[in-house]
């Protein structure tokens, strides 16, 4: 659908200039530098060419179809000019003016004025506050944009909102000597958005690796939808940002209120099967080795050196990151020991010397490629000026283009007295980096992306025993009350329709009914005042634990009746439960995208230590395994120094009916499982709380 | 000492060669290249001239005094051309050729055989097995070095053992254009070590900044004073590689055995003032700022700029590091509302826009530089093709000049298309990073380093009231007994000694004994069998706790009596104390170095989390503050959510009598206190081991 955005055959520039600094001017420029094989129409009421090129008053002009408009003209014009594109046409504007949605409602309203024109016409807008986009492909080279870096062919996409992002990212693979197939910054995105993008890259054959840049997610569930869908065909590298309070704060006062700190962006990347960046530089770093170098089957690294230092830096990076540095296996040992310098070192990193030749540098590729102890070569080459090392790199060009495992190039030289051997390197295809660390980091990444593609993944289990009518109908009697927070009785019935096992409990009208419940459930109780007066209970003497004898209960609970006034008060008597790990288990609704779940160790794991995990429903079997692994205090679950281990299994299964009713009932805006009580054999909720959203 | 080495005033190169390959042709070369100020004197046997130089049979034929003498001939000649160099009066030599100690026995014992010639005439020897030094001061341009990196002048120092490594480092200056003072790499450094080379870069005027890298420290005493004598005056950035298993060994192979796997030279760092880095890269980036910028007076930053997303990565980096971006004050909002664009938005960070102009860059700087708000002034710098980029350099270098506050500028550019904006902010000196998370983290490295500068040092406390006889004589009689491993009463006699409180103990010989000594130090108690064939006491069955009753203890002595047959077994009664939080602390001897020391929370912190923190002793009064405050466990000291807090006074009074200890006794091999009890008023040991050093 955005196929002749991205190839188009014709290309038009409404406020087309004859001023060289401007836009106007510079899109057209752009379009005729970087040998745009379609036409161009400079479109100007007054000039009769521009740049070379015959001008026309009007868009309806042209002599022929353009598939492809810039408008660079003020905000009131933009309507009109749209309309006058739906008559001649036209398939896709891209709006690189700003004065819309970003400065305040008179801008807002014109955006909607030319968004309903667009529509009625089929035309699709990019923008507008926008750069514009660049497609390399030779059959192409449109350059429709007016930034300024000029990128080579290559194979790695770029698409973001930010132009300030999305160009910083161009650079950087410009100055790396990296290609880029296309570049796409949407600015305002009212109409072609992020995902849309993304399909379309995903489809294209020339793009093998699509990096982004957000803030934030407009529309979450469809960006989780279309990156899992392209992400399980190609690798999807993201960098979020506005992490910080200040930094959220700096991100909404440049979008004008999008983004915002949260954990959902990460946890779709999780989800979809996104590649996820802190530091911009680790993408950009990532996505040249991606580019053209193929995913390893596993994370076991053979080095190759000719210098000590970096090598141990490339080790320790690689290692930190999860990758392993097998020895040789000993016929490749053997083999070896007959081709390099008898000083050589043939471990691993192999050391082949300073004075290591290009033969050295071949017999140590071609070994580890051969030998099945590794999936990737890792290489650090300095360039000293004693050796041919023009031949070395042309050794690991050849050597990187049979793809057989991929290959990494930690590059040392000085670009400019050796840039013939730099020159092979790039047009070879190789990932260089001048850095061991960057070069073992892009590695690393590239083994990150094949864990990724192998983690065990499973629909979410559907619990056949569960009663969705009677947890509908707790809320629904709720929210007729005029309440959002559900009493104590109500939570538990919750939870049993869900099967999510929970201390006995019954509920008590008095003391004397309170004591008779605690019979039946057996001693040691908990008493707790059931009131939806009364929310913070512990704060408020409203909670008795550990009673022994139904004496203790009615004192408990008259107590309680004398110092709570609320005219709604029961007892929840509920069987007290000690001993267990303390468990805690919570949800809350993220906007269009279902609930967060939380998962962790109660007490001071999660009040001090913040020692928690976070994934979205629906969670699955392999999910919620992957989530009890992920605590720092996991062992404890296992079990450590003569303290037993609770049931695993139970405490996955109570994540996924949590998620099961959550994933029923989008209304629970927030929820608590806190703690459960988790033992040997079993777990038990013994506090919970549940909030519904506010009607609408 | 080393002045006539980093300023010779004429340089001889014994193994001269007239082969363009070699490195005895490499050095004569690039001391002509770069453009030494001294005389050349090339040395071989049988040319007339190398590289149009006259050249000398031997060293002894020189017409004139000789400071340095590189030698480059295999290691059997080592020896006798020292010798000669001696009868010359050489100063120092530069041992580029290999084949000494790092090849084993036989290069071992040339290297002694050199060495002791070069002390008789006292000689200093650079080397063998390294590259060299490098002098970029104007009256001296010596390149004493076979490598290939030609620096401008500038005002950073490289100094380390790896040439690999210090090359690395070198180069990413070269290329971001960013100048060295003096290069020194001196690879098996039999002679000048590198503190020898960092009291010499303190001393020397034109550097600024000294960079490091290392894998292990030979002397780590040494490295530790001259370190913090250095450290005050000038920052250091270093960092340590070989901090994984695999890159200690890879370590350990290159340099012949020197690297481990330690946390001894992060705690060398920290106590040093020396700035440590994990990442090559931020080294790097951080020496950039640090070689022309102010150290700043604080971390608040303010932040310009000219794109929206940029900006954004800054301040998360920014925030994460530990910066605050506060608002501007009142008078400069007003101040810039009437010089900045309307639309410009006037906050922290300030966006000029893409068509913000010179003017506007300059008046936002100025005010910063100005507002009492901000320590420090960052910039985001996009180079949009419609505004006058070489003027908005222009101020940002005045600006930067006039050193004020520090200033970092993430500069985004194509480095061909504006080349003269990249020119005149390198040789304006204004520190430039392509990637705004690089320029936020060179800024934070900045406000860290104010840190350590501002961070409360003290001299360790001595406490008067410690008898250090009374530990001695218990130590010197264990080992009379050729025991290492001391018994409980040893251990709690030496505590004594030092006035760390432990809970109340008694010595007794039989169950009996036991009970009377329960009933004078009160109920409950532990009862503990004391004996050194009885180590690990709670596997054994040889903890009896809180035992109430004089006929409990007696049970409990008469059942371990029974269990264990150990001739020298006795009894440690001792007050059984529970409810309180469970400390540990602990040491372990360093070789060369005293005693790390640990901190942590007993039980799962230590045990699941391994939340604990390290120290060198001496451990001085602000140390032990800041040990306590630094594990993530922290809050449970001073209480959470109904705990009371501990004393943090007397823990830290208790590290600080442990670090007397160990001070004052140096034959501790390891020792802990495990657990403490830490209470609210108090704290007490209630179990202790000590072990002492094998006699020598």
């Amino acid at each position: 659908m955005l196929e002749s955005l991205f190839r188009p055959k014709a290309v038009a520039v409404i406020g087309a200039s004859s001023k060289e600094l401007s836009i106007g001017n510079r899109v057209i420029r752009n379009l005729i530098d970087f040998g745009f094989r379609g036409s161009i129409y400079p479109i100007n009421p007054s000039a009769d060419e521009i740049r070379g090129i015959k001008a026309y008053k009007s868009i309806l002009d042209c002599p022929d179809d353009v598939d492809v408009v810039h408008m660079v003209i003020p905000a009131k014009f933009v309507p009109q000019a749209v309309e006058d594109c739906g008559k001649k046409g036209v398939k896709h504007i891209i709006i690189n003016s700003g004065g819309f949605g970003e400065t305040g409602a008179e801008g807002a309203a014109i955006e909607k004025d030319f968004l309903e024109r667009a529509r009625r016409y089929g035309i699709r807008i990019l923008g507008p506050n926008c750069q514009g986009v660049i497609n390399t492909d030779a059959e192409i080279r449109a350059y429709c944009n007016f930034t300024f870096t000029k990128p080579d062919p290559g194979f790695i996409s770029i698409v973001a909102l930010s132009g300030g992002v999305a160009e910083v990212i161009h650079q950087a693979f410009a100055q790396m000597g990296v290609g880029t197939r296309i570049y796409a910054s949407n600015g305002n995105a009212v109409d072609v958005t992020i995902p849309d993008i993304m399909n379309y890259l995903g489809e294209d054959e020339g793009t093998r690796v699509i990096v982004t840049y957000v803030e934030g997610l407009r529309d979450p569930a469809n960006f989780m939808k279309t990156a899992t869908a392209v992400a399980a065909r190609k690798p999807i590298l993201a960098m979020k940002a506005g992490r910080t309070k200040e930094g959220a704060k700096a991100a909404a006062s440049h979008t004008g209120g999008l983004a915002k700190e949260d954990i959902a962006t990460d946890l779709i990347f999780k989800k979809a099967g996104v590649l996820s960046f802190r530091d911009e530089g680790h993408l950009i770093q990532a996505a040249a080795a991606f580019a053209t170098q193929p995913i390893p089957q596993g994370n076991r690294i053979g080095i190759i050196t000719n210098t000590g230092g970096p090598a141990v830096i490339a080790t320790d990076v690689l290692v930190a990151a999860g990758c392993t540095l097998p020895p040789l296996s000993e016929p490749t040992r053997a083999l070896l020991r007959g081709k390099l310098y008898p000083e050589a070192s043939i471990g691993n990193p192999v050391d082949v010397l300073a004075t290591g030749t290009a033969q050295h540098y071949r017999a140590c590729m071609d070994a580890m490629m051969a030998d099945d102890s590794f999936d990737c070569v890792f290489v650090n080459f300095v360039t000293p000026f004693f050796v041919d090392n023009e031949s070395i790199a042309r050794e690991i060009v050849a050597v990187s283009q049979q793809r057989r495992k991929p290959l990494v190039c930690n590059l040392m030289t000085d670009k400019q007295q050796w840039s013939e051997v730099v020159r092979i390197l790039r047009e070879g295809g190789v990932p260089c980096y001048p850095l061991p660390g960057e070069a073992a980091r892009a590695m690393a990444a590239l083994v990150h992306y094949h864990f990724i593609r192998r983690r065990e993944t499973a629909a979410a289990r559907t619990f056949a025993d569960v009663q969705p009518d009677k947890a509908r109908k707790i809320m629904a009697k709720a929210r007729a009350a005029g309440r959002t927070q559900l009493a104590a009785a109500e939570v538990y019935g919750i939870l049993d329709a869900y099967k999510i096992p929970a201390a006995k409990w019954r509920l008590a009208a008095g003391p004397a009914e309170a004591a008779e419940a605690a019979a039946k459930i057996g001693f040691p109780v908990v008493v707790k005042a059931d009131a939806e007066s009364v929310l913070h209970k512990s704060d408020m003497g409203a909670v008795a634990v550990n009673l022994g004898s139904a004496s203790a209960v009615k004192r408990a609970a008259a107590q309680m009746q004398k110092a709570l006034t609320a005219p709604d008060l029961r007892f929840l008597v509920q069987k007290y439960l000690p001993g267990g790990l303390e468990i805690i288990m919570g949800a809350k609704a993220e906007e269009g995208l279902g609930h967060a779940v939380v998962f962790g160790l109660g007490g001071i794991h999660v009040e001090v230590l913040k020692d928690v995990v976070f994934n979205l429903t629906p969670v699955s079997a392999p999910e919620a395994r992957e989530m009890l692994g992920a605590v720092k205090s996991a062992p404890l679950l296992s079990g450590v120094r003569g303290q037993a281990g609770v049931n695993r299994e139970k405490l996955a299964e109570i994540l996924q009916r949590l998620s099961q009713l959550l994933t029923d009932h989008p209304d629970i805006q927030e929820m608590d499982l806190n703690p459960i009580m988790a033992f040997a054999d079993k777990a038990f909720v013994v506090d919970a709380r549940i909030s519904i959203k506010e009607p609408a």
